[in-house]
């Protein structure tokens, strides 16, 4: 996955220290691959992933919508050219100033997933719409959710309706089937809750509008996913088995799946060794590690594809870990990772597939060391 | 744990969002502490704990001297003040080029935990000493290392008898009994080793002069942990155990123990809110969490004292998440933490013995949120 573009910029630079290394060109792939999937759903991608202006500019330039964490990531989005209308304040959590805040900024979609931040919402900004997230199992997502956002089927009704009540626009449901999804039956059982949501609110007069199917689409790492194509195909069959022929207006949030694969870290073997000479595994230390951008190695979760300069070679199982003094800061040990038995201190490795949620989780300064450095070509 | 100095400078200044302040007058206590305790010792500030040029000026011109985990904390060191043979290079993970600029800064202390690394050094820095780190079980740890850092005592005689080869220093032997450190047998099991490698060595005419006892000084947090003193009379005594009269130069590298309860960060809660109605934990939201500071919650390793405008009321089991839209961001789930049923959005929380390893995990701007900030006062 790493582009002759990629793969020309690094023998060009030869730059100094890990850094991550970005191809517009693939993202511009995955936002038409989206467009041709899901023909009917409007595309608002999920900023934290990777918020470089470059990738904003090329996405709102492309006619993208933007879902956002934080009223920076709404300052980002307006900066890049996205209008306000096409901006979401898509986190449930918020601070009342940062709805006013925002709202001042034009936005006027806001998640919520209780009766305290509709409240909140109500408050600061007065007629805006909101769609209440629901809680999914998130089973068969390689980054499970916790239950940390959304509420139950019959609380989000609750909410909506106080919603509706103190003046704002009860506009939809949203959910999220757990980030690195690859069991397309997931987005089945979501909608099924959504449905239910929209006929108890129907009841009642209220009438929802809008289904937000969240991210969750796969970037590829070590194991083959489903293409954009089949997530599609899933998503359509699923709503019209559970909405017929009255298919509300949908929303996806990809953030790993349109940029995931279009970046690269390039990073150096700081160290190879054993801890005893009766060890059967090495010891592989890079120079990126848990707190300079690969948070999401955190228990073993994503397990990056790495390309080495020695790859033919016979592997052996290695640990694989960072370069700071702290003993957390390991990638790889429960599941040792195959590694050249020629790799050699000073050598380059290739980490594909992490464009997304590297850079910004990397530590300002741990151990003294400078955060990832990202080029988007 | 909050002392007064900080509560009144966290009244006058009425600072928006989460920030950390650290009272110097309580990491000059703990200097002093560490130095009645150990008075033979010579004491290394872990720089990596916190970094804050203020602390390491008031360190350096305590005497104290520093250990540090790449070349920018080697400068920091320096600029505050500190000469060049009071820091040791302690990370054993180096690439060869930060030893040689580390050697041009004057460093002439490394550590080392394989023969890999000591021809670096060799290489690098010329003549200069170096100490062998060997693993320890870390047993009664609260932050467990892992495999890491360490080779086995075996190993280690292989290590400095090579860096003897090559001209270097073979200086002495290195452990680390594991952060927060509760179990005071620990560090005799580990002093129990370190003369086994001397013992080894001595045979072969290399005559080791130097202990290095590393860190592991617990700092206090939500229970009682064992003075410096206590510390101290059994370091005391298992060194007059295994070395008789013939004690080594040693040193200890606190970190934790120096400034962890010399900072408290300051939260506001975000919201206060339930999954379904009849769930019998409530979430809180703050906003700051594991990748703004809290990293030391992963895995609820670390539970910190929390203190609440409603403190005395009565309290209920919380799940305590951080403000992101990342659902790993959850401080306590799998132990609820208990907190006032009173507790409201808005409310601003301290939580306790923050000092240590806080502002440098956060994240550069994930999601859009400022790293945390810090005021040392």
């Amino acid at each position: 996955m790493a582009t002759q573009r990629i793969i020309d910029f690094l023998n060009t630079r030869r730059l100094n220290g890990p850094c991550l290394v970005v191809d517009l060109d693939v993202v511009r792939e995955n936002y038409i691959g989206f467009e041709k999937a899901l023909p009917d759903s409007r595309i608002f991608y999920a900023v934290k992933a990777n918020p470089a202006p470059e990738i904003l500019r090329l996405l709102a330039s492309l006619g993208s919508s933007f879902d956002t964490a934080s009223v920076t990531e709404i300052e980002m989005a307006l900066d890049a050219g996205a209008p306000a209308e096409r901006i979401s304040y898509g986190n449930t959590i918020k601070k009342e100033r940062d709805i006013a805040r925002a709202f001042e900024l034009g936005i006027r979609l806001f998640a919520v997933d209780s009766v305290e931040e509709v409240e909140k919402v109500a408050r600061a900004a007065p007629g805006a719409r909101v769609f209440c997230r629901v809680l999914t199992d998130g089973e068969g997502a390689e980054w499970p959710l916790s239950r940390k956002f959304g509420c139950v089927p019959a609380m989000a009704v609750d909410v909506l309706r106080r919603a509706k009540s103190l003046g704002l626009n009860a506009h939809g449901v949203s959910f999220h089937v757990g980030s690195q999804q690859t069991d397309l039956s997931a987005w089945d059982r979501a909608l099924g809750d959504a449905r239910g949501v929209f006929a108890a609110l129907a009841e009642e007069g209220i009438t929802l509008k809008m289904v937000n199917m969240g991210g969750g689409f796969p970037t590829r790492y070590l194991r083959d996913v489903p293409t954009a194509q089949a997530y599609g195909r899933a998503i359509f069959d699923a709503l019209r088995k559970h909405f017929g022929n009255r298919i509300p207006e949908t929303i996806v949030e990809p953030g790993r799946g349109m940029v995931g694969n279009a970046g690269v870290i390039k990073t150096e073997v700081v160290l190879v060794s054993k801890k005893a000479d009766n060890d059967n595994v090495r010891w592989v230390y890079l120079d990126i590690g848990k707190f300079g951008g690969l948070a999401e190695t955190m228990d073993e979760a994503i397990r990056y594809q790495i390309v080495t300069p020695r790859d033919g070679d016979r592997t052996e199982p290695c640990i694989l870990a960072g370069p700071t003094c702290d003993s957390a800061d390991v990638m790889y040990e429960k599941t040792p990772y195959p590694l050249p038995v020629s790799l050699t201190i000073g050598d380059e490795l290739l980490i594909e597939g992490t464009g997304a949620y590297t850079t910004t989780y990397a530590s300002v300064a741990f151990n003294g060391f400078e955060p990832l450095r990202s080029y988007v070509i």
